[in-house]
């Protein structure tokens, strides 16, 4: 497949500005032009030409942490107690989930994602082979993990399990599939179980993904238990020295953030989800200025209550601005960057995706310029952190497929998708009764 | 005019429940039914019939604090420390703001609040006999008031100018506007000139629009000038004997809240705005259980950067339940009562508007609920605030005209309104150089 999108502004997000009427050409699933117009030459004989006039082109939004199937439970249960909200409304229908809901849920995630501009996203949940499906299908870019839990009966035989998954699914779907293992969190992984994994992470080649310091008790009840922070915990067991992507840390000490700074874990904010569950607020800025790479996430939409990463950007940014009470702190371009290349990072992809650059797979988001709350056009970067919308995204490419063109996804049939969804939420309500 | 809905989802936000599958009707301006199937008389006759199914009706969303014209600096310039933004950007290019500017940009901010459920506004600017024209033309409902800076050299003039305008405007097109009387800020309007407006709105029986406690700045420089807070000094000039719309009230003590809540003065909370611009976060929750009425307000686009509601609904929820690291603070319900009942209240017009009852003018949005990031249907209240997007509102009604149907404006010329902006923007642009 060849591709030719004209006379689109773009925000390569590379370092270089922006190109105002440029060109973006795409043969196979790589970007092999983009610059100004001419830049493509004339023997390029694209099989689809996309006119970008009133478009921008950006590379696409990277969803760094997620539990895509939980769709199903959005708006099921909202403004509880962390602890009243698990235990009573989130784990007893989770296990109900047969593995064609996760199936469809992630189905749902997939066309919400692709819908609002997000080309790639990493998954923790389970029955990760009906994620891997549904991904493979939809055309999206995804780094899967099966959620481990150290103190479950079933520990070791998760751990195989994720073995195998990895092994068969690694580096799949042309690509677009990665794996990692999924220790859930220190809290629910004993040191013994996190050396495990880091040992199989070794075998395997894989990175891990990892909740970690996401509310004030998990730190409490770790100072209490084994007298030290979750980090401190984490990195005694030597898990930091292979690739982590740590979900959420909000609360870490100045220490925490060296030691995060020093093994290049990665960090998934999620700035919603910890606004929604009430979990505080993660120190960004500090992470930024240490040198952490930090992308965004959504987390999953029972906590959120949406995939929607541009709506991540704007809080994000906004969060920290009014935590440090400085309006200068996390601006328009870092937002993007996070979203962005250091998303890409946090994924392990950042050599493949991430910014619009020759030689990188044609990821890509065109959003339509031409709606009254982007007008006037002053800033672009502006205007996608602080004013657009995820349904401003009109056109998007993974992989160099167009997934999504003028508003019409391809690559599935959201109704059927929609209709399936809503049944099997019927269902399980219906079920727990 | 008469209108029907039928087969439409209900929240009427007066304290019923949720209606699934039922009717409203609409007489001239006012709503005459509302309720189950069969609610409607078969000797009613419509002429505009609106098949509801998949849509939800509720309430128009009421924007209690902007500074409409303000769209044309959307994105101009962010991400700036206070002082240096208003001094070296807002000031120099509001400075250049013609009439006929004033009006466009007043336009824009009325399709982008149109197309995103936003029924009516209280809007403090000035050339305001510019923003009365634009909303009369384009239907909605607003308060207006010129901005009065009682430091000015033009203080009496412009309190003599609000004067006029006061008994040409108030309750004009067809009563969709109302007129207040405008004193930007305890800092910019001195004591004896706050007695003077006090004064004018007891003669013109209207209310006071102000900004009040927005910075922490604000509140130190009235402790070393004054001795007292801002709610204090205010208080002190009887201005809260009128009804005060105090907008933003984010630094206040205790006490400044038992003020608030003895004169019955009405707060306009901005989230997005005292985040964007790092203000502070205001004690919402202990507002509402003081008993004051609080609505929500964009701000001007120019620190917000969109004038989209929905937003600001979850972001005062999302904002109130981080700060007080608890997720059952501020609930879904009593978002939307700030966005509706709450926000008609702060503008006076909760006799009027803010619910869907029988007798009640007929300002009402068609949610369109069939949309991936609303699925599935588990809880529309939920949805509302934390998953739906102002680009969710399908056809939106005020005053009982149809003024948005099936996502086209019909009250004003959106492509025309946009260029006609984005031409005025790069005017301005020039000038300031």
């Amino acid at each position: 497949m060849s591709i030719l999108i004209r006379d689109v502004d773009i925000l390569p997000l590379d370092g270089s500005p922006l190109v105002r009427g440029g060109e973006i050409a795409i043969e196979g699933n790589r970007i092999t032009v983009v610059g100004g117009t001419g830049s493509v030459t004339d023997d390029f004989k694209p099989e689809i030409v996309i006119d970008g006039q009133g478009l921008l082109a950006s590379p696409g939004l990277i969803n760094c942490h997620t539990h895509a199937a939980m769709t199903l439970f959005r708006g099921y249960a909202d403004d509880l107690p962390l602890m009243k909200w698990l235990n009573n409304k989130i784990w007893p229908i989770e296990d109900k989930l047969t593995e064609e809901d996760i199936y469809w849920a992630t189905m749902l995630a997939c066309l919400e994602m692709i819908k609002s501009g997000t080309t790639a996203f990493a998954d923790m949940y389970f029955h990760m082979d009906q994620v891997a499906r549904a991904v493979s299908e939809t055309g999206m870019r995804a780094s899967l993990c099966r959620g481990l839990i150290g103190v479950a009966p079933n520990a070791d035989e998760a751990l195989e399990w994720s073995f195998g998954f990895a092994r068969e699914f690694h580096e799949s779907a042309e690509g677009r599939i990665t794996v990692m293992l999924g220790p859930h969190a220190p809290y629910t992984c004993p040191p013994d179980y996190l050396r495990l994994v880091k040992d199989a992470a070794v075998e395997l080649g894989v990175g891990v993904h990892i909740h970690l310091a996401e509310t004030r008790s998990e730190v409490t009840q770790t100072a209490e238990g084994q007298g030290c922070t979750p980090v401190q915990l984490v990195e005694r067991t030597g898990l930091f020295e292979v690739p982590v992507l740590a979900a959420h840390c909000v609360h870490l000490t100045d220490e925490d953030i060296a030691v995060l700074a020093r093994y290049a874990v990665r960090v998934a904010h999620n700035p919603q989800s910890n606004m929604k569950l009430g979990s505080g607020v993660a120190p960004v800025v500090k992470l930024l200025e240490a040198g952490v790479m930090v992308g965004l996430g959504t987390d999953g939409a029972a906590s959120n209550n949406d995939l929607d990463m541009v709506e991540e950007m704007r809080s994000a940014s906004f969060l920290q601005k009014v935590t440090y009470e400085d309006p200068t702190v996390l601006p328009s371009d870092q937002a993007l960057a996070m979203a962005t290349l250091y998303g890409a990072t946090a994924l392990g992809l950042q050599d493949e995706v991430g910014t619009l650059e020759v030689g990188k797979k044609a990821d890509i988001v065109l959003w339509d310029l031409q709606k009254p709350h982007l007008c006037p056009l002053h800033d672009v970067s502006a205007h996608l952190v602080y004013s657009a919308r995820g349904s401003d995204a009109r056109t998007v490419i993974v992989d160099g497929k167009v997934l999504m063109r003028d508003y019409e996804v391809l690559s599935l049939d959201e109704e059927a998708v929609m209709a399936e969804a809503e049944r099997r939420a019927r269902r399980l309500i219906a079920e727990v009764g």
